[in-house]
């Protein structure tokens, strides 16, 4: 093992054992995320879940991305400003250890100005499209829990914008009075076709054609999965509807886990734009590893 | 007593004991609402809030609204379609009762066929309004968890739309990323009035817009209380970009308790409308007692 990969997010840690060559010799999957974690928590964490694993000749470098650098994480990580490139090792901040196996890096996130946005975590997996494509000029779309659009030019994030959408129909399907009507599973490729064409054109009226799903359970028996599908087509229109300046004639990369790919991507081959998808954890990986070469090149 | 009003919704039952000519002898409060009564409760709820109150010499009719007539209710009472006049006592349901000291009115909510939309206990609101303008033409709008705007003409409700306003408000501040950065009290109106201009005159930004809320805080120190009025801003304003059909040159009734009918009715202002409201609990007793002198009219 060379280096140790991590992802440390609200609810979760994942790891990557990780060798010289970019190979990956071992992944560790955990739910002790910010969320449940004391600062004094994080050093205990990480080396219960390495255990005897670790070389004890030298010091293995981690570096970390994600909430572990919040101001309510192990130690705080300053936003870097756009317009930057993503943050690399040099301007990670190194928590204090008691193990002598392990040096921890703690890369920052991003920060805008105006109008006021922040990213923790997604600009390493943007880090990683330019580690692939270093003259990449274009948008990249991060879709997760938030889904955030980045315009990328000369090697830097020039601005970006976050959307709640998915976590908008987590709410809606599970805690509003939807749940009733809208499934956790199934498709209906229609109707989340004909939600995005309503959520697009008449983005308005969400809050209405939202509850219209309960109504149309009660009077024609829509049935939950096609609900399900029409909720995630209405809310992703009426996300495209505002970011239409990062992806309308623009060259798009979409970095996420299969399922929110294959929407957005469908979602925007509508609009006639054809995004190339690009894997969540070879992106994570990708980026993670330019890192570590900057350490390597400091050293 | 002559007649009792029952408003039972999905979490609150409440009662008033009436006099014939409106008069409001007492009032009672209890959490016994739809979502927490079997079908064989209803009955021991009311003989239990009641008592020993009840005449014994003759039957005390009851007529109640809300959730209590949903399929999941006390008894279904089928919805009315609109267009039609708020439904009276005339196609009341009425539960078999053990008790010969009560007899008890359900009354029917509305549904729209077309696009698919559902109400049940806002149309005795409306009643209630009806009651005390017969001759009105124009709009009511009914804030509540969910919103819903009634189209009224020739003492019929034509057409009505629902939106969840209050609910994602509710959802987002409590639930989200947001509940970090939104609070629970406090007020700001010129966020207020920034939030309603951005929500009308952009109304895709929304999931935008409210993740804003988060970064602001973040960066800015905006305060809890701000960021609470700037979503009500949002949220509402996104609703009138959409509703403005319902009020957009209209005679407005606004019916509801104080808090959102003074949000709505600032609103509403700030468009040139200037709306008149009504208080929830004097329609609902109107609407109740207008369906009561139906019920005299057919003995």
């Amino acid at each position: 093992m060379d280096w140790i990969a991590a992802d440390w997010g609200t609810t979760h840690l994942q790891l990557w054992e990780m060798e010289a060559d970019g190979t990956v010799l071992n992944t560790m999957l955990s739910d002790q995320g910010m969320g449940v974690l004391l600062p004094e928590d994080y050093e205990p964490t990480l080396l219960g879940l390495l255990r005897n694993r670790l070389p004890t000749d030298r010091t293995t470098p981690v570096i970390a991305c994600g909430m572990v650098g919040a101001r309510q994480g192990w130690i705080e990580a300053p936003y870097a400003p756009v317009p930057a490139a993503p943050p690399s090792a040099a301007i990670a901040v190194r928590p204090k250890l008691r193990d002598p196996r392990l040096a921890v890096h703690v890369l920052p996130g991003m920060s805008q100005a105006s109008p006021a946005d922040v990213m923790r975590g997604e600009e390493v997996r943007i880090s990683g499209v330019l580690a692939e494509e270093p003259d990449f000029d274009g948008i990249v779309c991060l879709p997760g829990l938030h889904t955030i659009w980045a315009q990328i030019s000369a090697g830097e994030v020039v601005s970006f914008r976050t959307f709640m959408t998915a976590e908008l129909v987590k709410l809606l399907s599970t805690q509003s009075v939807l749940r009733l009507s809208v499934g956790q599973e199934g498709w209906d490729e229609a109707e989340f076709q004909a939600g995005l064409d309503r959520g697009l054109s008449t983005p308005a009226a969400l809050a209405s054609d939202a509850f219209r799903l309960r109504a149309e359970a009660l009077l024609d028996d829509l049935p939950s999965e096609a609900a399900r599908a029409r909720l995630w087509g209405l809310l992703i229109g009426v996300e495209l509807a505002a970011a239409k300046p990062y992806w309308l004639g623009q060259a798009v990369r979409i970095v996420g886990v299969e399922d929110p790919v294959k929407l957005y991507s469908a979602a925007l081959a509508k609009q006639g734009v054809q995004a190339t998808s690009r894997d969540w954890e070879a992106m994570t990986l990708a980026g993670l590893g330019a890192a570590r070469r900057t350490l390597l090149e400091r050293a």
